[in-house]
């Protein structure tokens, strides 16, 4: 087994005994055996299985801190963090999944898709995010730092919804209307959808476990982190229009969704009417810009498939967007960004069992040139 | 103006700042406008309007126990946690609405069934759970007993939840079957979904404002509100069947929504196998016993009309509710429940600045022989 293969298992048998505490303790409560085996169920289904990169880092950021391997308690500990932040994503992504009317997620049938399950799912999400507040009540109420360790996760979910919503209403799935995108509100949309919840998240709940000052170094990581964050989701968004679904693990559906990309937001910026050359394609005359533009506008989010199952709209979509030079736009953006992202890291001033360095160079070295 | 509506309008004064509080806050956080506008008419067409018992009760108790009238500052520290309550409530019944299907609430549509709104109600329902953590933390993060504020509304909502989760699988709107009912199974639904939250939650937020001994004193609390949270939900069963419309002011719709309701188990009770004699009614033999069981089986939670509109599932079920003595049976368990809860609150001592028998007998009070 690889080292990284090990490092999940570890984590993984993690849940198992969360899992089972959840489980005992709603037993305990009384509750009639159909409800345990729905609510374990629910766990089982719903909150392992995604890449759980957010959880894990909980771990190694408590490594990083404290400079030297984790005893098996603070592992422990460190992983019970990291599975309250993958419990608030399940949370969050049943209910999406529902609001969005997706079909699958990570590779099985959405949960509320399964035949006996419908609208229940509502209340599993909720419960999902219910199980975060009882295993954070069970292992860290006597801590000096349970207070602030409650009002960031509370924090981050009252976030996270309002970045889900101006997600919904910029870019509902059966109203395409373009004139909604911008890079700013996308970048609105993302911060606080994806970047607080994924990438400041856990190393706040790592820096208040391991004694780092909070909230006195909490400015430092948020002005690294949320722009790492942001940085990741662009790529996301990238990597949906331009991996192929070998590398990616799944097929893109952005453009038909009709989702607030980055790459759409760029084709957007691109051939905004004030806008009379293309940086990326020199040879885009001023009068194909507008065809360009015009091209997304009656395209973008289009759902019809031909006899042949092609979806024509899409693919008049991802031409313009190779036309406009859009992958040479995302390897700029890509340099600047972790240009200043290095920038600051290299700013950071080691301190023993506090902020490194390396906290931060370890999650932009998951990410940077990253295919999936 | 009577002095109830009075103290109503002055409670509902008090959303209209929080509401504002709320509204600033998140547009101070750079949201677009038309997301603030959103969130605002979530919060006004969600919050306010329905009895608001549960959050005024929060303003009374904490009365009761300071013994005089509360400062401005007091007041509006406990409206603010009855508009928690009362948040709380909100957030449950957007999401129940969309699991239950239902069509009206408060007698307007229910949120999700507005056409701009849909399945984004699931992202409002949880954005008025985090107003009350954003609430909490801007009124009360300096207070000894913040930590113990969260937790809760944690526990009393992780409960909720699973109230909520019980009573879907026992009773799904659209298949029927009775075997899983039971009264036991009733009272387990209603302590948990109904009891906790809307009896429990505003007296233990008002002892920890008031400087109650916290936990010392919860146990007393629990062993009256929660049997008294348990009469509560009975009697709103009880008077979906009993009460005329016009008194009620809505239509009873549990027959034929499948409600697990304290009706239907105590005719199932009274219909069981083992049962011979029927002692509100002893007119009725064993076999017409068991014929009435048929009829609760083959008739409830049925939907058809015929042709004038008439659900004659429902008028039989109705009819053999009659037979059995139904009200008699109310009566009998109303005199019963209400006798033990009389005792228990004569047992209270009252304290100075503490628990009083006051606290229960004014809960008591709004409920019993109440009429809709």
């Amino acid at each position: 087994m690889s080292d990284k293969a090990a490092r999940r298992a570890k984590f993984e048998q993690a849940f198992e005994k969360i899992r089972d505490e959840l489980i005992e303790h709603v037993k305990g409560e009384g509750m009639p055996d159909e409800a345990v085996e729905w609510y374990k169920n629910n766990l089982d289904y719903n909150v392992p299985g995604g890449k759980l990169n957010r959880g894990m880092s909980v771990v190694d950021t408590a490594e990083i801190i404290k400079g030297s391997t984790l005893t098996e308690t603070e592992y422990f500990r460190a992983a019970l963090l990291g599975w309250c932040i993958e419990l608030l994503q399940a949370f969050f992504l049943v209910a999406d999944d529902m609001m969005d009317a997706s079909i699958t997620r990570r590779g099985q049938p959405c949960w509320y898709r399964l035949p006996k399950i419908g609208m229940v799912a509502i209340n599993d999400a909720c419960m999902l995010e219910g199980a975060i507040y009882h295993l954070l009540k069970k292992h860290f109420r006597k801590e000096s730092y349970y207070a602030d360790l409650l009002d960031i996760f509370h924090d981050t979910a009252y976030k996270t919804e309002f970045g889900q919503l101006v997600d919904l209403i910029t870019a509902p799935e059966d109203h395409v209307d373009l004139s909604k995108f911008s890079l700013e509100r996308h970048r609105l949309i993302v911060i606080y959808k994806t970047a607080f919840y994924s990438f400041y998240l856990p190393v706040a709940c790592a820096m208040l476990m391991s004694g780092v000052p909070y909230p006195e170094d909490a400015p430092l990581a948020l002005s690294i982190l949320i722009p790492l964050g942001e940085y990741f989701q662009v790529q996301d968004d990238f990597l949906d229009f331009s991996a192929t679904p070998e590398v990616l693990g799944k097929i893109g559906t952005d453009i038909v969704d009709n989702k607030c990309s980055w790459v759409v937001n760029t084709a957007l910026l691109l051939t905004s009417p004030a806008q009379t050359a293309n940086p990326f394609n020199p040879a885009t005359t001023p009068e194909r810009l507008r065809e360009i533009r015009k091209v997304l506008e009656e395209n973008y989010g289009r759902k019809e498939r031909d006899a042949k199952g092609v979806n024509r709209a899409e693919e008049r979509v991802k031409e313009v967007y190779e036309e406009l030079g859009v992958r040479r736009a995302y390897e700029k953006y890509e340099e600047r960004v972790v240009g200043v992202l290095r920038e600051r890291i290299a700013a950071v001033e080691d301190r023993e069992g506090g902020l490194k360095k390396e906290v931060f160079t370890s999650f932009l070295g998951k990410i940077y040139k990253r295919s999936k």
